[in-house]
């Protein structure tokens, strides 16, 4: 069923002073700060002794495990970010320290080819006995991704041999085959991980295993069965529970893990949203791979559910902290969310899984929203601080003082005890290539506007493909186009939804597209003679509205321009944000900004109003309102200038 | 240091049809409720199970202690009301089912006093291992309670040998001596009982022991002794734990439990909020009783944190429902708050005793703004339903699907697992005669506008006082005084702060008072000959804003009439209550119903902003803004028309 597939790396290569900065950010800030974390180099982070256990766990040294019981997917996460980093550019100091990790990996790795340090070193007898709560198949996910990536990147086959290794054994443990576990992982991420296992190496042993995990999930009492056998022993608790979840998930626990029916029945969002997103991408993915149109249909079902129902207009996804979860249709409070970042990094993954199937821009639309949003404003400007959970209004006396907001930190933080979010924005901003196009038979996609050059396999002609484009700043993409054969190759470039009109222009003369389709423009030509085609949105800045059935956001008006969420911050607008309304019928100015990397900043018509200052809680209504100048900055930005409060919905008043 | 004395009760009637029925709910529906619940009759409740645990506890059963470890205090809190309303009206019929409790509580009561039957059944060698989180000493302090108001009730005596029994024993059990206890109650409330247990018997033991209980708190580190005693194990988690307290407070247990610091040095309220106010109560009873002015200094401070940084404008205390506790100073979300029925009683007991030291009208001020707005709102019309959490802002909706929200019901229950709150509505509707006067040597304060009969004792005279009144409808209070000496006596009215104006008139004739302090307008008269007063507060409606550091208040308005704040609710507005916007400078005008005992609805103009109705979550900023008339109820009768949004804090705007 996929009609598109992603590109190898030699495909495509990004150019772009915007994305070329963050990725930089990852090779020069994340990845060195992170392998001082896990090796413990820093004074001022939450210790890790992620490497430490592999030493202890390889018998290199000697001691005990310490950390999350998952705390060996820090390393395989920084492994993958490192090779993700490599297919860009080579770096033999970089890739010495990876090959010097792989080297532990190697020795932590049992001789059947388990792997997992936690219970290598303490609870060797426990092994599989507790898959909900483990993780055991969570890292086994994530070093096999990393695998993939390093290998990829450097040809190097020494990690792969042992990604092998362990999904050859885990084939062994799992299976329909009387005597195997017919189990799947309590936390998903392996599924991904053994279909792209099976791109690389085409054995179609992971493409099953994956299809066996995903498929046998909701059909079962695996779980339950599994919680009798350990007799009702909690691994967080270190006690007996009366059910087997950890305590601060409101949840039923089989809506929390998405086991609550056969994948393919299920028609909603529900519980962990990492756990979810990261679900739907290998559930589109097999069934992009094979074939299987019931099981596309749901995972289109669940799409539309997510972002018709339940995500913020920064592309957030989980309204509660309670079980990082999402919660119900509509359900989404600006102050006491979630919005995880590594949630919308699951969802951008899901995205791209979709791509493969079914070209519609709502996909590329989604990707771009979480990208320029949530999953940019995880991480500052310096690239060394990072949120975990992204409000999108943040008042810092209320998050510290409440404890409904306690998650809701005003600042970004240095680093996590679980360390989720950072190495998997670095990936996800490493791997950025392979999210601009798709290519099929006779036709490329494009999906995101990065500048850079592209060498894309189309069918059996090459098409050379150039993007320069200072884009989001301004709407205008340049695209210079050429072809090895004079076969007609399609080219169809996204329009995005928020983009109420386009031009486009074919060597200098506007053109309309052959075809405008499922919100792509297509233009098919024979591409011999090189191309020039220039693209353009209009970038008026624009204020939107909320579904009448979000309650959080009544009255309310949020900004845009282009792909960019903007918000209200202290630093341009005076502290008490709620004070202000902005009038939406004064429309919109532009003003470029030199700092943190230029951005356009958007001021708007609006009014304070203020109360007395006084002692008493509560007096009789004086007010003074005021006219004055709203300054909105994209929120991708917030909290780069010091702390305060931030407001992406403003209520609307003259 | 105590310059007022509390009525007894032959000194006040309530004769008012707004109070009297509540009385008579109370009466023929709250006692007779409970009592089936108490007796397990009430198919649709959880079981109770409380009068089968005396049962068990006196040999009269066979079986197992069921219910909450605090269960027996269902028990005695409908005793206490029992007795209150025994106060006003003798019933043989009530008083047999009473008679009968005490008989089985008589045989549950152990050889030597003690007397809690989850111990005596459960765990007869735990007594006292774990004064934290097992209740004995509350349930210690409800039973006294109880027995002192049955007493005074009826004469019956047996009760209160009980009761002295029971308190001699503590006694036994606790105290500075070496082999006693050195230690406090986890559940602040046996202070109160035994102060009370000393005003009608004059023994100075029960005062002290209440003074060994507040003075000791904060001084030692017994509750961390006991918790290593018991080797780390928790009553509620019945497993060991890192701390020695309940997992869903998110505070460090000695705040929570508000021995942070010994109590006279404590400042500020934070923990538990019935806990915190039950403590404050005996604080300033014990400070009174003792002329203690240092201990007299701290409750005035903690009491001026509480009015002025951490009250809702419904006289509602507790932000939040994780520990069902304060937060920080003007934290106060409207939404996801707690404001538990119990607490806001609690601090009307707080404020009674106060005013037994300190003529202050800002004590009678908010025992007025809690029993006509949150106390009153915690009960339905019929007497049937009851809210526990007390929210200023409700979305059906939202309180279901958010999970920082599921604590806040949109719709009064039947009864609760925890049912707290409904026996204490019953205990301080059927003693509110007790609240509404303080006399002194010389005076007499009016602090409440009920009508009914006094018969005060002041000195050695006796004032007779009759109010009449259809206050809070409207502001015009009659007083007919006349007293049975030629002697001076003041007369002191409370004026509310609310009343920015108010006649005085006697004999028909307008007059200044005599002094106006600290809130009371004084007369002084020889009142021989029968007097008439009239007094009369302006009762003209009226919007309130919020201090400015409340940010969840910013750019709102409240609405006021006199002590009763009013909200919007669905049944007049419609649905979604945040596009509304009210506009403060068109003003208010009332209209007279005659549903629900008759209210005053108060009209205001103002605007909806409504967005089109459309499937997308975001789309292009479109709204139609409408002129509108918004009617405002009083806030204690939501929730009685139907379920539906209710907001207090409304939008400002034109």
């Amino acid at each position: 069923m996929n009609k598109n597939r992603l590109l190898q790396k030699e495909e495509c290569v990004i150019r772009n002073s915007f994305w070329n900065r963050y990725i930089d950010l990852v090779k020069n800030m994340v990845i060195p700060y992170q392998w001082d974390i896990l090796n413990d180099r820093r004074k001022d982070a939450e210790p890790s002794h992620a490497i430490d256990n592999l030493r202890i766990a390889g018998g290199k040294m000697k001691g005990h495990f310490y950390g999350q019981v998952f705390q060996d997917s820090d390393v395989y996460k920084w492994l993958e970010a490192v090779g993700n980093i490599l297919m860009l550019e080579r770096n033999p100091e970089l890739e010495e320290k990876a090959d010097s990790v792989i080297d532990l990996i190697a020795e932590a790795q049992e001789e059947d080819g388990y792997l997992d340090t936690y219970f290598s070193i303490e609870e060797p007898d426990k092994k599989w006995t507790n898959v909900l709560e483990c993780h055991e198949l969570y890292c086994a996910g994530h070093f096999i991704e990393s695998a993939v990536s390093y290998y990829r990147a450097t040809g190097k086959e020494k990690i792969l041999q042992i990604a092998y290794k362990l999904a050859d054994y885990l084939d062994r443990v799992f299976g329909p085959e009387e005597g195997k576990l017919h189990g799947y992982p309590g936390h998903q991420e392996i599924e991904i991980a053994l279909l792209k296992l099976y791109d690389l190496s085409g054995n179609e042993k992971y493409l099953n295993l994956a299809g066996y995990f995903i498929n046998t999930r909701g059909t079962n009492h695996f779980f339950e069965e599994e919680f009798e056998k350990r007799d009702h022993v909690s691994f967080w608790e270190k006690a007996r529970t009366p059910e087997p979840n950890r305590y601060y998930n409101q949840y039923p626990y089989n809506y929390y893990n998405q086991f609550q029916s056969p994948v393919r029945l299920q028609k909603k969002a529900v519980g962990h949203a990492v756990r979810a997103v990261y679900m739907y991408t290998a559930m589109a993915d097999l069934a992009g791979k094979t074939g299987d149109k019931e099981l596309f249909a749901a995972c289109r079902t669940i799409w539309d559910n997510i972002v018709k129902k339940q995500m913020y207009i920064t592309g957030g996804i989980g309204a509660t902290n309670s079980g990082e979860a999402f919660t119900n249709d509509y359900d989404l409070p600006n102050d006491t969310n979630y919005s995880e970042t590594c949630a919308s990094i699951g969802l951008i993954f899901f995205a791209q899984k979709m791509l493969m199937s079914e070209t519609d821009s709502v996909y590329g639309d989604v990707m771009e929203q979480a990208l320029y949003n949530t999953v940019l404003g995880g991480m500052n400007y310096e690239g060394n601080r990072f949120f975990y959970v992204n409000p999108l209004e943040s008042v810092p006396e209320v998050c510290r003082d409440n404890t409904q907001r306690h998650h809701v930190k005003p600042e970004r933080q240095k680093w996590f005890a679980c360390a989720c979010c950072p190495p998997n924005i670095a990936r996800l901003i490493g791997g950025l290539w392979d999210y601009i196009y798709t290519a099929s038979e006779d036709r490329v996609n494009v999906h995101l506007y990065i500048a850079g050059d592209g060498k894309i396999q189309v069918g059996e002609s090459i098409l050379n493909i150039t993007q320069s484009t200072s884009y989001p700043e301004n709407g205008k993409i340049n695209f210079t186009v050429q072809s090895d054969s004079d076969r007609e190759i399609g080219l169809a470039f996204r329009i995005p939804g928020w983009a109420e009109h386009y031009t486009l222009r074919l060597d200098g003369k506007e053109i309309t597209p052959d075809q405008v389709e499922n919100g792509y423009a297509l233009i098919s030509r024979c591409w011999t003679k090189s191309a020039h085609i220039e693209l353009e949105f209009d970038m008026q800045p624009r204020f939107i509205c909320a579904n009448r059935r979000i309650h959080y956001d009544l009255g309310r008006a949020a900004i845009m321009r282009g792909p960019l969420v903007y918000c209200l911050e202290e630093a341009d607008n005076g502290k008490y944000l709620a004070e202000l309304t902005v009038d939406t019928d004064a429309g919109l100015t532009e003003e470029k900004k030199p700092e943190l990397g230029g951005y356009v900043a958007l001021k708007a018509r609006g009014s304070r109003t203020q109360v007395p200052d006084t002692d008493k809680l509560y007096t009789t209504y004086c007010a003074s309102r005021e006219s004055t100048e709203l300054v909105a900055v994209p929120y991708y930005l917030w909290n780069n200038r010091g702390t305060g409060e931030m407001q992406v919905w403003i209520k609307t008043g003259l």
